[in-house]
């Protein structure tokens, strides 16, 4: 591979200069506030209490903390890519939730010629932004900012055009986002990884890896996440029990996973230790595995059922699969998105699929066409007034049956993963283009391609290092006199 | 004492698995949701957005952040122990609010043949667990995690009964959990500790000491329990101006102990310097202390007053009375939870009871009788129903003087401290079981046990380790010749 | 520079013990709960839920994430002062909310002979604790504990007397503290420094720098103050579409300052890198700049430039103002509070006052004198009594134009800037006096004057600075070989 350059000093800033304007220019023209921001719609019947920013910041606070510190930090985990691994978080979600404002404001809430804008958006954004933030971990460590804003700018309207098929056209359930979010997240994922494939990498990296402080800032992120999931997770269900339980199946599915991911840990390791990366992923799996059925009344002993099996599905897909779609299918998923997000996604799925075609009134109640909102009866059905009586508000559905549903949700699964992974391949191509800076291999994660770094950070790597590679590969009994010249870390770097 | 192996591979499983399994069962068989979660309860009357979820969830996310984010960080605090501090406080707070779902499931929430489950049993669960959390700072670094989860299993049963008896047979007022929770989690640890003394530590461990990150590390703990704790203090208590009460007593007593911690750390020290141990723990006294009168109308400057005595105390505790119990009592106490939640409990239990004494209906009005709903008068009372025109809902109570009330708080402080410092001392006889893989006292505070580790895990202080060990079997090969000038650090300050 | 001495143990907590004791003595004469948190106020009409705690308390618990977590972690980027700017930033904050609770409660909250105390008075006193918090930001480094709790003594009535002039004779329009909080601090702390000014730091400090972990620390501390500003900006706006659009526009000026400040971070490096103090610091820039016309209807795209605009001067500053004020004018500002608070708030004041003389009935409809309350028909105007059927409560205002509203805020721009100035430094002469424990020029940026510090606090530097340096003094005496084995580490563990 020719190296080319990496210096950002002019195409970063092109790139972004020319996003905002174009995004100024599109909020200037096409976007207005909605009913709950705007002062025009107080009259005197206004409760300024019940306005929607009451029921939907809360839960917006709890993702942003997920989007920004947890995936901030739990990305940070190379030892020499921590800055890379915050920074490019930052760069990356907050470009993909711009965009994800204006895309999916057209999609969803576009009418009367303006996207109408509330707290609502931001939500939906930030869900768009964590389909980015996943894909992302991919290609971590690989990638330069500038790719990163690339795959943000074709990923976030593939998304978004998925999302409005599945949701207008199929009409599925998937509170969680389990199908809609991680499985696109994953393929997409995997196609541009698979696209940007390494051959230099295949048999890892001297920076590949970890240190002491950067596991313990990782799992960090770990928790930030663990402990807001069934924020996330619950967004956007109806009110009432509906959220209720997408909270509860949350927290006992990452629990249940929690308690898998330490046993497994140690009953797969040789010395029976406990290895970090484990605790720092897998912990997590359980949140994903309940997703497509978390408002659902699947039990408490389900969601725990589901939290377990994710989390077995994800710790054998990292000891076993990875490896094999490293070597055998050129797919080089850094931060493993096909165990953590792909697998499970599948998972549950299926146990979405098993929800729905077991569900029915006497578990659910009349509220059962509140949930499954296809099932309920269509406008004029004379069943829909009765239901009407018990439930105010209901709105006509499409009279499905369970069965017609979950096939309605097979049919989102593999719509899904097809858009997502040919989307994921076609932008691994844009990525391909010369001019985008990405990092030669043996620069790969390392922060001093795209940062200025302190002296100090390598060490106390660099001490070893310099001492073991004056003239053998391997740590062996050396004797070592340290000099340290001042052009130690500067030359690395074309 | 003889090197036991410490390896995981088998045991740790088979501890989680068959827990697990069993927990899965009991879910199946004997949890389902509560009123609030399930869909069968709503009907036409029902508004989602009065839903019990909103009023809980908010300060059951605070609690979250505390549990895994602040206790996390601050039992970090150990320069080698940092994933042990980290990841065996996830490992253990979560089996502890599974355990305690069901155990606590079982005393408070059972009726009907099964335990129903909501938000709030997560809070009630949450607070069970701070309860382990506390008693594992007693052990920290000297126990496995397979320790740590029988411990578990033994001590939120013998909290569940305690907290049973307590609330329902003397019916205390305790919300911020003075009582129940601090001085029952420090005496059970103590009991723990107790048994499994060390002779071996009695003078220090090269391992048990600090690095700069992981101070700073601890110091965020710090601040995520100082920030939140309003939240935990308020969490149970009754809504409106009672919970008003309690956040704002908490935040007062926290700044109080705040001030009075940077104080006395600088007047202890001989050299006139700050201690950062001080900072991570006596802060955080003000909390403990005002516990058991939060909610009541103590006036704002006796909260500040509780929480300067409060740090007081626990300065002067681990000054002076830590060495002592170390040194006298066998009672290796590692994070001092003597200091911070025993002689705090103490003095809160105290302070509650002076709150009790001097409450009357001059200050309460006649919510006196919600607040000491014990005092309010017995079902048939002409009095309730005087008092029932005032405060609808009123609920009856058993007529019970100040004095009576402050009876039964001394006889529930008595029984507490009994009731877990037995149940400690019997939980330490069962941690000395063999097969639970507790560490040689060498490897105490040591993260290589238990983890896979990165290289540079222990750098710097690996140098300067090599250098006062050349002796020790462990590292005999190595050879290192530094010269270091004794006064690097020292003489830079005048 | 004579070398005083820099021990504390007798000068800090005689501060500290004096101040508790008259902070309890006015608490106890003078401060009582507000009617939402006494339990007087309760009656049969009162609905608990309808407590202004709800309304309050989760604004607050942002509020304090940003002000101990968010500067805290913020302010400890130099690699050798993590303990300081973490510690010293929780010691401050907390002294200056006790004293804001009571001197803003005396001109706020003060009737009946009594401070009112409530969750609304925390957070008015954590906005005058960020007031002082900035403030630190300008001596950073520079400063005793002891000189910054006398910084706050001063600076928290001189803010609290400009805010109570301001906002009840000049009655301005300043939701998001723009003016009041952002250029107030900002020219305080400026004068603060020109007085302290060190002619022995103009050359730089071989100190003043930052380590790798000190700098994903403070990144860390970004996102915190990033992810919660929103609530920063609305905690005190009025509720409902008010809150909404503060909400909105903070994100969306934060959005566009964070991708500016990447666009220009790359740009103006010569190497085409980033860094890191940009992304900590200017990604922030649009919170300010935003936060004067926060809760208007400015229009999202309007946000988007502001934060745009609003980076550009602050990157800008950081770039050629603050070392032009450093050399030229004495002001040796540490953490570029002047780029990230004082020019910001210029662009916000100036955007406010544009935003003031478009507002009409057209765009805010009759809530136009909600907002601008002051602008309300004056009491007996018919035209109130119209508008009052439109919004009732609409409270009677002083009958301002546009024009006239806009002159007000420029008087309150000129007297804040003149009033913080001036009250800077007179605190800056205050700072000079002796027994404050200034530390000497060569301990500036240091923990070890104020710090028990463990024994790695400056290493791995110490290492190289060593080897480097072997003809300094301070090192001359010390020569390294070291010796390194592969078995170093594994073999400690059985």
């Amino acid at each position: 591979m020719k190296k080319r350059s990496t210096n950002l000093r002019v195409r970063l800033p092109v790139f972004l200069f020319v996003s905002q304007v174009i995004f100024v220019v599109i909020y200037f023209y096409f976007v207005t506030y909605d009913e709950h921001a705007d002062a025009r719609f107080q009259n005197n019947q206004t409760n300024p209490m019940h306005n929607a920013v009451y029921k939907d910041y809360p839960f917006f606070t709890d993702i942003q903390v997920m989007i920004f510190l947890g995936f901030g930090c739990l990305l940070a985990f190379f030892r020499l890519y921590g800055f890379g691994g915050m920074a490019f978080n930052f760069l990356t979600a907050t470009f993909a939730i711009q965009w994800a404002i204006l895309v999916q404001g057209y999609f969803q809430f576009y009418h009367d010629g303006k996207i109408h804008f509330g707290v609502i958006n931001l939500i939906n954004a930030e869900f768009a932004c964590a389909v980015v933030l996943i894909s992302f971990g991919a290609v971590l460590g690989k990638t330069s900012p500038l790719q990163l804003l690339v795959m943000t700018l074709l990923e976030v309207p593939a998304f978004a055009v998925t999302e409005w098929v599945v949701l207008k056209y199929l009409r599925i359930n998937d509170a969680g986002g389990s199908i809609l979010i991680h499985l696109f997240a994953c393929y997409f994922g995997l196609g541009v990884t698979f696209v940007l494939y390494r051959s230099g990498l295949t048999e890892g990296h001297a920076k590949e890896n970890t240190s002491y402080h950067s596991d313990i800032l990782s799992v960090m992120g770990t928790l930030f996440l663990w402990v807001f999931w069934p924020s996330f997770n619950s967004a956007l269900t109806l009110k009432g029990d509906d959220q209720h339980r997408a909270i509860l199946h949350t927290f006992i599915g990452l629990s249940a996973s929690t308690l898998t991911a330490f046993a497994l840990s140690a009953m797969l390791s040789k010395k029976g230790k406990l290895t970090m990366a484990d605790i720092q992923n897998v912990t997590l799996a359980g949140g994903v595995t309940v997703g497509a059925s978390v408002d659902m009344m699947i039990s408490p002993a389900a969601a725990y059922v589901l939290g377990m099996m994710g989390c077995t599905a994800c710790m054998l897909g990292y000891k076993y699969l990875s490896p094999f779609l490293a070597q055998r299918c050129r797919i080089q998923d850094q931060c493993g998105i096909h165990n953590l997000h792909g697998l499970t996604g599948l998972i549950s799925c299926a146990a979405g699929i098993c929800a729905i075609l077991m569900a029915d009134e006497e578990v659910y109640g009349p509220s059962l066409y509140e949930i499954f909102t296809h099932r309920a009866p269509v406008e004029g059905d004379p069943k829909l007034q009765e239901l009407q009586m018990l439930i105010p508000g209901l709105k006509p559905g499409l009279g499905r049956t369970a069965g017609e549903q979950a096939l309605f949700q097979v049919a989102a699964l593999f719509s899904t993963i097809g858009l997502s992974a040919l989307g994921g391949i076609l932008t691994g191509y844009v990525l391909k283009l010369p001019y985008l800076a990405a990092p030669s291999d043996d620069l790969c994660f390392d922060d001093v391609v795209f940062f200025e770094v302190p002296p100090d950070y390598d060490a106390p790597f660099n001490l070893s290092y310099k001492m073991t590679a004056e003239d053998s590969p391997d740590v062996q009994q050396q004797r070592v006199v340290i000099q340290l010249t001042d052009n130690n870390m500067e030359n690395k770097c074309a």
